[in-house]
């Protein structure tokens, strides 16, 4: 037996962090085995040093749109094939501190870049590789950098406008009403409500996948 | 009036860089003006940063040949965006050591990537961008190889097999007789004889570019 991939995904702020623990508390409640753990962009050495170069530019060059859409799929390939799909086939669980969905959301929506080039990426590089499940942390913009500013330094990314967070909050909703195997969790109600939520959804989930 | 952007090809080993210097020596005579060098993968400090992984790799972990060929173009534009068109607008011609054909031949020839993929990147990210004048090195794969390596110690890409190079080759070929900005040098001659060939392919072209 193959494991599985669940993806945490929201906006700065939304509770990604407490959510990863949930899930990971819940599926170690129902004795599911090895968990493995990714963040990305990152999760293995070349991964690593492009989210360091997403996130804290290097030497003030700018960095255009294009070259951090790019380096968003390589570092996403490299987990992929060097730690993701060799725990799977260990039969891990992966639990995944964002994946493509980011992508779609800060790149397609956020930065607004060409949506046949963002497809032909997603398709070319990811092939039919998905999450089996996705998690998405739903909460309003102005909230969540609220929370992300009070944390204290932000990166390139989290020093984006409000009118760019509304947009990649406008295309999370868009994308999770698409697709069956994304869930939305409302992440504005209290810590304990929101991993109520999370395990109804995991449980729900769980028994249509394994018997547990 | 803006500068021109002049491409040096080749496979390893073909006299790039004796080349690179005959074209400034050319230019510099006709007093073109300023002369911008770059290399590719390379020239931005992000663009060296991806070349060094592209090149040595890190910590021994397997590079993906898609995640090699984003980064190569997450580099071309930064390069592109933030020296060559930059120097180009400023009136500066640009010398450089590799560009986009470098690609096509060697991860589209020798990794033999999908060419609907190769084509949306290039178009995406390059749009019409590309250089005035190629003018490709061609040497077999043999003598370029044998010549690389009495250099000494090979890189990622020149580790690879001869029937890689030889693709690679084939490639560079197919793409010559296509494209009538690219102009193939006979440079399995003598240096003297290679320049000459430069000298000429360069006055001609010159003289239909700009008032010498």
């Amino acid at each position: 037996m193959t494991g599985k991939f669940i993806a945490i995904e929201g906006l700065e702020g939304a509770g990604k962090t407490t959510a990863i623990n949930t899930v990971a508390r819940i599926l170690n409640q129902h004795d599911i085995g090895d968990l493995q753990f990714t963040r990305e962009p990152g999760g293995t050495p070349i991964a690593e040093a492009l989210r360091n170069i997403i996130k804290n530019g290097l030497d003030n060059e700018p960095l255009t749109d294009k070259a951090e859409l790019l380096m968003l799929y390589a570092a996403r390939i490299q987990l992929i094939d060097n730690v993701i799909k060799p725990a799977l086939h260990a039969g891990k669980w992966v639990i995944g501190d964002r994946h493509d969905l980011s992508t779609q959301a800060y790149q397609g929506g956020g930065r607004q870049l060409d949506k046949v080039f963002m497809m032909t990426l997603k398709e070319q590089v990811l092939g039919d590789f998905k999450p089996d499940l996705t998690l998405y942390l739903d909460i309003d913009p102005e909230s969540g950098l609220w929370r992300a500013r009070s944390r204290g330094d932000l990166d390139r990314i989290e020093q984006q406008s409000l009118p760019f967070f509304k947009r990649v909050h406008q295309r999370y909703l868009e994308l999770a009403k698409q697709d069956e195997t994304i869930r939305v969790v409302d992440a504005t109600k209290s810590i304990d409500n929101v991993a109520e939520q999370i395990e109804q959804i995991l449980i729900d989930w769980l028994t249509k996948q394994v018997n547990i």
